[in-house]
């Protein structure tokens, strides 16, 4: 099937996916659960020929994230269990005004229509997306990296028979059969079709959407994140959120990559992250992390030479940059020029200087005295993540069910005139 | 001065606005307003100057829109001083958390940061959209047509005034200089300098936007908004409504420009509809308005016979296009085929039918027996109006103060990690 019929086919059935119920929504979920494991032979004969096929060109990393098994296609469906508990995020009036001329106006939330979501290789996006867009009223397009189609394909199958079993259309879930780069190009370029694209993957696909989309398009993910460790703060507390924040899952977007330290603490607080980071690693059988440090930092600790831009640049590795600054005004103002806006922390026992951080740095979360791996749609408490928005536009942070509607203004009068 | 130090000196003061209290912005706006009046007569001169140029090349209308007097200044700065009593829509808590974990999450709302907006010959947009972007946290940087550019500058160097007056920056308030099509160009292109485009004009303006900026940009605008008259409307209310949607202010983007009938109740209403909207109207000594109608119309009313874009068109003047539908199913059908998703209004009696209307019609607002020029900040009790987004991301439908700010999340802890 063509890109543009599988648009079609998609967008013809909108409608239908907007107006279902809650307990519809949910039934539905329930039913592309079952018919996922039912369909777990298929699934893994198709994931075996993709796995087969990747092995000769991609990393053993890669080749994990591809490789599915029973047990992987069982927390797939209760990945779908569990988003068909939550709140619809869809109906909900969140104003009222009765006009003095007699006009009600309501602000109702509503689905977008279609989503489009392009992504990399991990087959678990596929039912993980297509269950948060059904949920929230949607209808998807999905596309996948060429190296788990063949998963996909047998996962969206299954999906849409679950559909299929409870009377919804099967179009309310659609795959891009087209696995050359025309096939994403054409879904980020379908005005009229695509309602909302969402990009969920590494930063040249994130850029690749961003500049080349012409529909509506969320920017997810890339984090240049920063930790600034304040003259008044607990130094203990300061190295042990930073060897979580760098360490303990340094491929995501939430890991934090550079260390601002004020001069005044810097002595008292390099060491101990040197001795936290590095030989404390170390004696533990740890990857240690490599410190990139300006000529302040070298002064007191030893440390690989920082060059400028390492201070731009999204390690997702075992590196972090750390620089001397002369207090919160430099921080904030270093922040400001090479944060991605995704997530940045101060650490400070100062209230007031905590507060001015927090007005003043302008991303996605701001954290006081905690570390950035929270940023993340299970740790903020929406119950499941479609992606984390680092524009200002729409959503921010993480998107759960809410951010996947728009609103419209439903008018009812009794023949008022202006 | 470029475009570019236009822009970095806007950027640079950013953090400054969005800092600034309830009070200190309303203070600000009464200042620029007081600064307004007491720059009337340079405003006077300059826009003498631009009439005085622009009288060769446009239009009465045009030109009524470009002239000021000191009535005119007086009801501008009265515009500033409305908008500074106004809610402060920076700032609000929407939402806040506390995780097992301990650590607390709060939504809150911020300004966007630099707003560009891009406006063809009203003066007034100048003060008007300079107010509410300082009120909502942000600076702005503006591009007026060429045509009022004198004008422009004489008001914008009186707000900027203003601003100084109570020590705040003048770079609050930009203007850009550069009269060519390239300054525009680098406004809708200006990454990382500008937060959010919104165009004010007409549809090229709009569109040229929407396709050239790579900055983010809300589509405003282009209505083709329809009325609905269902077989169980009464005809009566439906005529009454349709006249003033239609010749109430043809020019605005509210204004209907297709009626669809149900063929149950053409033969009783399409003849009402003929004689209000033209017998009634040239009796009254008023412009009549050009029916366009399909076979169906002309087989119970004379008017021109319609052709297929009479029914993609915003006409903005005294011409509706009328079609006759088997039901709300294909009425539905037909709106969302060809509405621009503005404001679309069903006329009907019959309470279930409505409720399909409402859910089944995608667009920023959706009527029931009420006029569609309703849709307008001040008339749904925003207090006022920066355009009417018909875009699905961010805001839809009227924006005011609110939908000018975008939100961080603010997590606080005590030391957690994840």
């Amino acid at each position: 099937m063509t890109t543009m019929e599988v648009l079609q086919r998609t967008a013809a059935v909108k409608t239908i996916a907007a107006m279902q119920s809650t307990e519809a929504k949910s039934q539905a979920l329930l039913a592309m659960a079952d018919a996922l494991v039912a369909n777990t032979e298929s699934i893994l004969e198709a994931n075996a020929a993709d796995v087969e096929a990747a092995r000769q060109y991609i990393g053993e990393v890669m080749l994990d994230r591809l490789c599915l098994s029973a047990q992987r296609i069982e927390a797939m469906a209760d990945g779908i269990r569990q988003v068909a508990q939550l709140p619809d995020p869809v109906g909900r009036v969140t104003d009222t005004v009765v006009r003095p001329n007699g006009i009600t106006i309501e602000k109702m939330s509503v689905p977008f229509g279609v989503l489009a979501i392009i992504y990399e290789s991990r087959p678990n996006v596929t039912s993980d997306a297509a269950a948060l867009a059904i949920m929230s009223g949607n209808c998807c397009v999905l596309r996948c990296g060429k190296e788990a189609w063949q998963s996909a394909k047998a996962i969206v199958d299954a999906l849409r028979a679950g559909l299929a079993s409870v009377g919804l259309p099967q179009d309310m879930i659609g795959l891009v059969e087209d696995r050359t780069r025309q096939g994403a190009k054409e879904l980020m370029t379908a005005v009229g079709y695509v309602d909302l694209l969402i990009p969920r993957g590494g930063p040249g696909l994130i850029s690749a959407c961003v500049q080349e989309a012409t529909v509506p398009c969320i920017q997810t993910g890339t984090g240049i994140c920063h930790i600034y460790v304040h003259g008044e703060a607990d130094v203990e507390m300061a190295v042990k959120i930073i060897e979580n924040a760098k360490t303990s899952r340094p491929s995501v977007c939430n890991a934090a990559e550079c260390c601002l330290v004020d001069r005044s603490i810097a002595p008292a607080f390099l060491p101990a992250l040197k001795e936290r980071l590095v030989e404390g690693r170390i004696a533990k059988g740890l990857k240690p992390v490599e410190l990139r440090g300006d000529a302040d930092v070298l002064a007191i600790i030893p440390a690989t030479a920082s060059v400028a831009e390492d201070y731009d640049t999204e390690f997702l590795d075992y590196i972090m940059a750390v620089k001397v600054v002369d207090g919160p005004a430099e921080a904030i103002q270093h922040i400001g020029l090479h944060s991605t806006h995704h997530s940045d922390a101060i650490i400070t026992e100062n209230i007031g200087v905590a507060e001015q951080f927090v007005m003043a740095v302008d991303s996605a979360a701001v954290y006081v005295n905690a570390s950035t791996r929270f940023t993340d749609g299970g740790e903020f408490g929406l119950g499941c993540e479609m992606g984390i928005s680092t524009q200002k536009m729409h959503a921010r942070g993480p998107m759960g069910l809410m951010e996947l509607t728009t609103y419209k203004y439903v008018v009812r009068g009794r023949g008022q005139v202006r």
